[in-house]
């Protein structure tokens, strides 16, 4: 039955219409702020007005008078959390930092950091409320800049932090968090080796996933505890877990049920309102809504890390790699834990080179605590890398897609970052990148063309999916992940192929907390892959009762019943498809029903290749796209549409972060632009089509050779961008975003 | 592990915390009218004026141009469907009746029959709309009563109608829709036998379940047809499968989340509104709530079938039974199915007797169609059989009890409907009765003593359990039957049984239809039998995962892992806990979850003796209940204050039923009394405690022992309290209610 490389699928591949896309075009669908409850409280945050300073005092009596108004919090109500790593089972977090974000203590660690909040009969007088509450700050110094926070005389956010992994220990507190670093060969010996060695230094700055639904969600606590949370986010599983550490009640009391979720990219992986919804709801009696502004989601959730990365690397004259070295450096943001090791562990993933050396170190700063952004780090540091071998295809005069593909890795190869790969498809998409008609356009005067590798691991964890067959023989699919990037469809897909089935009598459904088993939370692409793989198990249990079944109406043994297409198979007898076994379900045991959960290991690597053609306008400084293609490896697409949606989003974030998208701070740390209008996100009439291009090379490690799909896409874009942007007009731009001012500036010093 | 019969259990049998508790009495709990959606409409139903008349015409333009209604509807927007019975999955059902009953087509059949419905911005604008309708009917004769029915002369409801069930083809519609007949052994050789035999015709009024939640829904359809119901109901898988018939839509197409339900009694077995309020939001692309008035449900949803019962049996002189010969006529209301068949086959059932016959006649009338009021049928068919077996007591004088017991069934008995009888415990509950301190109360002047006993199969049916242990140890036990009677509190007792954790950590859920596994609905006590099995299977298969999780991470063979406490167990290392288990899921499989589903089969049938003693005013007519006593073979009671209240809500309302409720028609067959204040049922000032004796003879049928409760309770009191009546005035009153009008009447005529 599972017969993925061969690629014989009757309904995956195809691209069937979106089960949740008449509710979603209609409005119909429930998003996080589309919840009411009855006797329901608004709730609106008191923010730091300074990047940093010590709280001397907080009082919340004035706003506790005023009518209307329930209930005021500060971080007293929050338990004080043990500091340190807890792995979460959604990777590792520190819950006293959590805990200090959702609601600062004792200081402010940057501007618009959470200090109290008021819940009130409407969201005006919560807001009015906000005013009475005074708060008495001691000013810090503070420091909002990664290179300038790492200066021995920065301001130092936390004084218990000491960097960690340094040969001796830190002697002194500082904003370098960790260091980690990895090596294999000889450094000096490769650079000894190399006929060209080229050296670079970039910087990325602060950029917002810029999803579209604010935060939001409804909480009710009952007077026996019981926490209901209705709010939108990247896994309601992991709303509930660090719910349940920052209020320090016990996961079993909190039940989470999913909104639809109005974009993530990453952004959603971790909770700001929910403890504070809950707190105020405990206090007041009375649920309680928490609706972020724009303005709140730009300073107070966090962004992408900006980066600095270092990259030094030697090839030999015919191109083949001898030595690389790199230094990877994220913004953290107020608390430690940037993506800076994932992104030196990415960076070169795509490519064979038996010297070389990654360093990252993770910065905390005065501003707002970063998250993921679709492939956390790698953005960062692929544009370092595939900047730098571009600059060296050039000098060589070697086709830049030549150069990588006779250093690309491939099947049996060890990755830099440790594992054997598998069957992978990064030589098969540079090949049809190579070949593709964008990559043989010519170039008019002011153009230029880019070319980059991205690269992503993929996760699989914790999934768990229920299937419960209707007496009509209609199934209903049950998963625990929110739809974030159509796995609705892709769930139906599956488990229609697994039963072999018509999709269209497969009804997917994304449970609470309560109602299907536990589910990490929606990222890294574990979704398709893992919970993907729980569906098509529980679907494989249904189909093993069926034969069963079947078998006991036909008094044969189960071994002589097969199951092909939907249905049961015995020689000398009519097929039972599943409908007619649904309608006998009650006298051969009771309701089909099946369920599996599983860890799952197995995640194949992705590959993306990004061609970029830019033209620059001389006079303005202007960047326009004129054609870009993205190409991938996405191992099995189970439907196409939402592979190619993946594939052209991360292009146009990858194009915005390159081109425009920054976070702007004044000299008191206080960002400038919160607000779309002034963080200028690309939009269609920005842009051309984005030319998309699906390898296929199933991942041997999943039943149905899905890989994932949504962080590649983002990986290259920047390098491309870069690159073709560099080619036009004959620069070597490192700073991004490559606005018309830095565009023309270096136009002038040329 | 299963220990049922001997009665080792830890948390089983305790008399714990509701779950739902404070949810109730803090007004926080979701009843079916709490429900509200974003863009709603009110509907409301035009209702026929006549108890039976002809539709020759509606106008619905008038209300639909009316501001603010959005839609308006009659029954030709339901498909016409196929009249006969269907299993249903709850029974038998035909869809074609249902389907008129929710909405008239061609006649009506009983004043306050469904026959128009409107939807509009507020109730107030729907009200309005409704008395825009025009309506003509041409009124045709009526009959409300069952004995007036079965006249050959009598108006007849359906002309399609002819008796089922006869040795002869009917040769012309009535309204008999069927007769059916049990014999056994030689009944004229029986009385031929008898010293005495006592012969008697009862008369049973309707009465309704008198529930204090009135039927209510929200309904969404979007535009692809997909129908979100929210209701309260003994099942919400019986609503998505009634009106998946009634609307033609796909039950795939449907799900329903279950409200809190504010009583049922059998009386929310069916639908009346979400077809209604489905096709209403179809038409206006809005969401749709309906709620009835206290009048519309008295008028036009299922109360409990009215009945003449006539019994005739013979005894010796020693008081054994030689013969026993009835009739049980119930009315059906105004399509067929009244539950008379069911009653025959309890009505015999506690007692051996060689020669006896049941006639079975269902009928219908001009009123609202029955519905089941907690044991459908047998309340009216013991009537007479216990009345007339005190009769014969009371001739021979015998004690009534000693006059049971000799005829008394036991384990190893054939019972009248058939099976034959495994452990039960009728001879045991009668035996405590004897020795009740309530049985040896002297009796003062005006006094009078009743005893009965009552009688339930209890049902098994599909039901399905998910289990799903969170990452704590906490232990989300997930079933599919709307709390009625505390189903939260017992499933969660035999889940912490099964599993053998502390009750504190399981937290007992119930799912919409899509998340959990079929579940026919919740009556006929199956729900803690069937549902509760299935949560013990689901259970013991998360202790099988547990055991094989253990072996792995103690690397010893699964079959050296025992489990005990809530841990596994084996020599040589420290025993795992089902939370140490829990936290190490990420690394031994995945979540642990199980789900389960059964057709249960083994339900073990139910016994109940009442006592009851009367005070009579020989002025007023009024009878006082001065105690009542209502003991029980319950199986093992999982949660004995569940089983109580039970045990006292059944013994309520079967006095309510003995003393005051009734329906009473006009001469037109309009109901006269469809409230509160006029439809009298008995509350706390009228009743003295009632004293519960819970027997424990487990089913040996189920794992735990189970049986279910909830219907003999009501099967005893009115044959107990008739009697009472009749000793304490020296009558022999026949007909219910006991009202003062009749007391005094027979008084008089003594």
């Amino acid at each position: 039955m599972r017969d993925a490389v061969t690629n014989r699928f009757k309904v995956i591949g195809t691209r069937s219409v979106r089960p949740d896309g008449i509710e979603k075009v209609t409005g119909q669908a429930n998003y996080g702020a589309d919840y009411s409850l009855p006797g329901m409280l608004w709730a609106k945050v008191l923010r730091s007005p300074h990047a940093h300073a010590r709280i001397t005092s907080i009082d919340l009596s004035a706003a506790l008078a005023m009518p209307g108004v329930h209930a005021a919090i500060t971080s007293d109500v929050f338990p004080d959390l043990k500091a340190g790593m807890e792995d979460s089972g959604e990777g590792e977090v520190d819950f006293h930092d959590l805990s200090c974000n959702v609601m600062a203590r004792d200081k402010v660690l940057y501007h618009g950091h959470a200090v109290a909040a008021v819940a009130a009969t409407s969201e005006r007088i919560a807001e009015q409320a906000l005013a009475a509450i005074k708060v008495d700050y001691e000013v810090l110094p503070h420091v909002v800049d990664i290179g300038v926070a790492m200066a021995a005389d920065a301001p130092v956010l936390h004084q218990d932090m000491f960097t960690v992994g340094l040969a001796e220990p830190a002697a002194a507190p500082s904003n370098i968090a960790s260091r980690s670093e990895i090596s294999q060969g000889d450094l000096a010996a490769g650079f000894a080796q190399a006929d060209i060695i080229v050296e670079r230094s970039y910087r990325i700055p602060t950029a917002h996933q810029g999803y579209i639904e604010p935060h939001a969600c409804v909480v009710s606590v009952n007077q026996d505890g019981q926490v209901d949370i209705w709010a939108s986010s990247q896994g309601h599983f992991m709303v509930r877990d660090y719910t349940s550490k920052v209020l320090g009640v016990a996961v079993g009391s909190i039940k989470v049920t999913p909104a639809e979720i109005g974009g993530g990219f990453g952004g959603k992986t971790t909770v700001y309102l929910e403890p504070v919804a809950a707190a105020l709801s405990a206090r007041s009696g009375r649920p309680v809504k928490m609706v972020m502004t724009r303005e709140e989601v730009f300073r107070a959730t966090g962004p992408a890390a900006a980066g600095i990365v270092n990259v030094r690397i030697g090839a030999r004259d015919d191109g083949k790699l001898t030595a690389m070295d790199s230094e990877v450096i994220l913004d953290a943001g107020a608390y430690k834990g940037s993506p800076a090791a994932t992104g030196a562990r990415c960076m070169y993933a795509p490519y064979n080179c038996d010297n070389r050396r990654t360093v990252a170190l993770d910065v905390v700063t005065n501003t707002a605590k970063t998250a993921a952004y679709r492939a956390p780090g790698a953005p960062q540091a692929h544009l370092g890398v595939e900047c730098v071998l571009n600059e060296i295809a050039d000098s060589l005069d070697i086709d830049p897609i030549d150069l990588r593909l006779l250093n690309a890795v491939d099947e049996g190869d060890r990755a830099f970052f440790g594992a054997k790969y598998r069957a992978i498809g990064l030589k098969q998409t540079l090949e049809a990148a190579k070949a593709h008609p964008n990559y043989h356009r010519p170039l008019a005067n002011g153009q230029g063309r880019g070319v980059a590798v991205g690269f992503w691991f993929n996760f699989g964890l914790q999934s768990s999916a229920t299937i419960n067959v209707h007496e009509g023989g209609t199934v209903a699919v049950i998963t625990g992940n929110p739809d974030i990037g159509g796995s609705r469809a892709s769930m139906a897909l599956m488990a229609a192929e697994a039963l072999g089935v018509p999709l269209e009598t497969i009804k997917p459904h994304i449970a609470d907390t309560e109602s299907v088993g536990y589910n990490d939370l929606t990222g890294g692409s574990r979704t398709t892959f893992a919970s993907g793989w729980a569906v098509i198990n529980a679907a494989e249990k249904i189909v093993e009762s069926c034969r069963q079944r079947a078998a006991a109406l036909w008094e044969v043994d189960v071994e002589t019943v097969s199951w092909a297409d939907g249905a049961a198979v015995c020689a000398g007898h009519d097929p039972l498809t599943l409908a007619q076994l649904a309608a006998k379900a009650d006298v051969t045991g009771g309701p089909l029903t099946a369920s599996a959960s599983l860890n799952a290991k197995g995640a194949g690597p992705g590959f993306a290749v990004s061609l970029c053609d830019v033209s620059v306008d001389r006079d303005t400084g202007k960047v326009d796209i004129i054609s870009f293609t993205a190409l991938q490896d996405v191992g099995k697409a189970i439907h196409p549409g939402y592979v190619e949606g993946q594939m052209e989003g991360g292009a146009v974030q990858g194009i915005g972060w390159a081109l425009n998208e920054e976070y702007i701070f004044d000299s008191q740390g206080r960002l400038e632009n919160p607000g779309f209008l002034d963080y200028r996100m690309p939009v269609a009439s920005d842009l051309p089509m984005i030319d998309t291009v699906i390898i296929e090379c199933p991942n041997p490690g999943h039943p149905y050779g899905v890989r994932g799909v949504g962080e590649p896409p983002i990986c290259a874009p920047m390098p491309a961008v870069t690159t073709a942007v560099n080619h036009a007009i004959g620069a070597h731009l490192t700073t991004l975003p490559l606005t018309p001012e830095r565009v023309l500036a270096a136009l002038d010093s040329l």
